[in-house]
């Protein structure tokens, strides 16, 4: 008898606490009762977000909200810069081009952040640019982007905005968008939020909420301005997915309680402990230029199979870790660190990942990384 | 944020499948639905317990079985056997004196199992004795007494019942009672039975029916004669427990599925592997002599306070082992591997043991008991 544990880069583990709350009979969504949870929420939801600006909450997965961005604020032939290094780089690009954009792109190699000077360069070089596109930790890779170094090259231009995937960003490591100048900012729900998947989060600048003035592509059901308006009374525009919304409510009284500078601290130690375990048994990190908090991409000896390790992992130990995407399918492995993952969760992910390669035939001093994890999350 | 993980020797784990079913809408106790449930589970869990027997189940802790026992089954001044090897061999002592019987004693040093020879002895020496009173698995030791053995010095006796506390053993570990000629057994459901605590279950034979003719003691919510009667309509003589009864066909379920052969296998493999990784690390086993595949129980060395050691894994890796009790209070730790307990969760266990014993400044390889458990367990 075995039992689950989960620690995939979203969805990630969700507290009893939360599933109990989200167990409730469900309330409607058009009463007092409900507008006055949602109140609350959309308060709460800036001390996460670390925004004084609205956060809209939308039914959908992140991506909607991706989506939302590129629909509410731009127009057909806009020249947009996209950052490509991964999967969802790839996806603002498809979302951009859906909407007949005009994307230039800046291609980074799978496993490496952007670089600052080719961001100021691409700038440079197309001054007539409406909007940069980026994520603050590329899933697929591992790697954070130097988000507030972008900034600073995009908020003293008036006629370009700062749109950052944040959805293995936020309430992950610290992203200040006020501060920093990031106009739109995204997160869902299955990520630092430890919730099940179907909500989406973004916030705008006063700076996008311009923009969304003077867009025209078509929009229906992410209309963002008139989600906005439907939160200044309390409500949504279509229905929300209550239990979600209920759920949120009970995860921001969490965060608030451990704290947003205690989650990242014990983020960036998670992460750090886990480089370090792996390294001790001769692998080597896939995203050791510029680790993301959020997820640690290991790279596997070439005798290995990673799809083959994943699903060993889970048929025969039921753990859920990530593979590779694309072209990093059965080359790397992702083991995530952030939402409700306590120290003994990681030890469990690592000690299966040494059980696996021992099985697979990798030579190494077995439960080396273990011990080394141990060591550093005592 | 740190989960809790829970390795006591009762409470155990209650798997999610099992606490779902039981959140259902409580149903009223003297409906055709909820006697359809009864019957089946009373049906159900002779196989657990390896019997073609009634087995009783009672809306009370194990103890309330002990109790029902001794009270239904003899009389005052009745001679009766008692072994003595930890905390629950004296609980059958407060038992019998508390009902005025006359007990003779087999006093054990904690951390052994019973002589057989002893056994025999006794029963030489007073041929008058009524009952023998044991545990399968001495709880607070971790040892396993020999059942099997000791059942065959009675079972040619027809005056004397063999009477056992299970509730560490049934669904641990093999036990017969029919084959073997135990006649009463007793179980709860906070061990192997994978439930919250509540329930309690005995089963007879037709030799300690017999003896419940002649007793003369006072009972009355433990009135086993009234209570099967009661069975046999699909119904109990006092309000069930609803929700637990619901649980256990759902734990029957599982039990059935797994197999209870898989199961004995799977605690004695556990066992084998908590034993020999603390021994890696230089710790001596306390129940080595006879180990129970209950519980492990762990001497710690002499600067180090169990105590202590049980707190600090509490309170800061929300772990729940157990300590030991009365003179071995502070001197030993005991963690549990029967019921819902996967490989991964003992190795939470005993690398969460290491990383206290370090902090505790016992000096040893930090890591081996760990990788031992990995090997062990891969």
């Amino acid at each position: 008898m075995e039992k689950w544990f989960l620690l995939t880069p979203g969805p990630t583990p969700v507290p009893s606490e939360v599933l109990l709350e989200m167990a409730n009979p469900i309330i409607h969504h058009r009463t007092d009762e409900f507008k006055q949870i949602f109140k609350e929420v959309c308060e709460d939801i800036k001390y996460l977000f670390q925004t004084k600006n609205d956060v809209i909450i939308l039914a959908s997965s992140g991506t909607g909200a991706m989506e939302a961005s590129i629909s509410n604020l731009f127009n057909k032939g806009d020249k947009v810069l996209i950052i490509r290094a991964g999967k969802f780089g790839d996806r603002w690009g498809e979302i951009a081009e859906s909407y007949e954009l005009n994307p230039v792109y800046i291609d980074v190699e799978w496993g490496n952040p952007v670089n600052i000077d080719d961001v100021k360069f691409k700038l440079d070089e197309n001054p007539d640019i409406k909007g940069i596109f980026t994520q603050a930790s590329e899933t697929s890779t591992g790697i954070k982007h130097p988000i507030k170094e972008i900034a600073e090259l995009v908020r003293i231009n008036e006629n370009c905005l700062f749109i950052v995937d944040g959805i293995t960003g936020v309430g992950v490591f610290d992203i200040k968008p006020d501060e920093w100048g990031i106009d739109v900012l995204i997160s869902g729900s299955q990520k630092a939020f430890m919730l099940p998947p179907g909500l989406a989060f973004i916030s705008l600048s006063e700076k996008a909420w311009e923009f969304a003035e003077n867009s025209n592509l078509p929009k229906y059901y992410f209309d963002l301005k008139k989600e906005r308006k439907n939160l200044k009374k309390g409500q949504t525009a279509y229905t929300p997915a209550v239990s979600l919304i209920i759920g949120l409510k009970k995860v921001l009284e969490l965060v608030k309680k451990e704290g947003l500078e205690n989650i990242f601290e014990r983020n960036k130690k998670f992460a750090y402990a886990t480089r370090e375990a792996f390294k001790e048994i001769g692998l080597k990190i896939f995203n050791e230029k510029s680790p993301s908090e959020a997820v640690t991409a290991i790279l596997l000896p070439e005798s290995v199979d990673g799809q083959k390790l994943v699903k060993f992992l889970r048929d025969n130990y039921k753990i859920s870790i990530a593979g590779g995407q694309e072209h990093l399918k059965g080359k790397i492995i992702r083991i995530s660190h952030m939402g409700f993952i306590s120290r003994f969760d990681l030890i469990v992910g690592v000690s299966a990942v040494e059980m696996a390669l021992k099985e697979f035939g990798y030579k190494f001093e077995f439960g080396k990384a273990t011990t080394k994890l141990m060591e550093l999350l005592g």
